[in-house]
């Protein structure tokens, strides 16, 4: 977890067209919406690139998430992805529900902190190495059946030293910075190493 | 790759209430068809779980993709999970198309195998770890408009040297039995070490 006053990260934009890239390996993701002042986070293990460009998600969200009531409220979400550093803050995330705790509390999540980014229409948390902004694309009858939901990006940004070019990259960056990917129960699996397919 | 005359594989039925879990990590995979006396198997790096239990699998395929319309005529796909071993097959079958090559003819993809399997209405690639056996829920409307295809797992079966018991483990197997993780151009990132979240 990074102290309050530590700085907490290194951000530069990402090009639409290299968008899905970041959801590529498929890590454990943070669901961020935001609407009338209200703000919530959520953990996700279930999100998938959609299409190139523009680009789109895919992400699927429970009825009973507070996140799912502010994006359908607002139109909007975010996706932070977040690192090994963050693997207590993610299961933290996960474990409590934004109907019945503020999780932006401090004495609730202290660890949870959020930039500060004009273009994202939601909370993007600190100390992620990857942030997506998305706009609903409406699907009601999937969402209904299915709890599955469409976003459009129209921002990215990722910690160039993880993510530049087009490219993640972790083999020259601190262990901490490396994507986490869900097991079962808070158990995680860090990315690992290059594997060259050709 | 494996040779021919090895043996190439361990596999032991997985629990349908686990079966989200093979997906759970973001693993790229291999989807594969069948109907008629043709088969065909294509790399896939965006899929996700969709729900527990009946399990469900969403996955994307893109209108040109000759799986698509196997798994339309059929009704049935079939989820394979490669790992690093097997990254130059993985690219190998994203790069060409069943629609003009016969992937497999093992003179177009020698290390293409497929494992004698009666509950897999489709395909399943030999070597790798975990195997996922799906019926199509036919969503018209979303396959046409997003290329979104959704599947009830009614079979899943893994590798037991890194899944078992509900969890992925690949701490005491050997590293080319690591799941692969696609970042582009078929450069893969192996999944890495446990992290505990909590």
């Amino acid at each position: 977890m990074t102290p309050p006053d530590a700085p907490t990260f290194s951000r530069q934009p990402v090009a639409l067209a290299h968008a899905y890239r970041l959801l590529n390996p498929g890590p454990t993701v943070l669901i961020g919406a935001r609407h009338e002042g209200r703000s919530n986070v959520m953990a996700a293990a279930w999100t998938m690139p959609l299409d190139f460009e523009p680009p789109k998600v895919a992400v699927v969200m429970d009825k009973s998430t507070w996140t799912r009531q502010l994006v359908l409220a607002s139109g909007h979400f975010v996706i932070s992805v977040p690192c090994q550093a963050q693997a207590a803050l993610v299961t933290r995330l996960g474990q409590t529900s934004g109907a019945t705790v503020d999780k932006f509390d401090p004495a609730q999540t202290p660890a949870l902190q959020t930039l500060d980014e004009p273009a994202a229409t939601g909370p993007l948390v600190a100390g992620c190495v990857a942030w997506l902004a998305c706009r609903r694309l409406p699907e009601p009858d999937i969402e209904a059946r299915l709890d599955l939901f469409v976003g459009e990006v129209t921002a990215a940004w990722a910690d160039p030293r993880v993510f530049s070019q087009g490219r993640w990259h972790f083999d020259a960056a601190p262990e901490a910075l490396r994507t986490l990917h869900h097991v079962a129960g808070g158990h995680y699996l860090a990315i690992g190493q290059p594997v060259a397919g050709a």
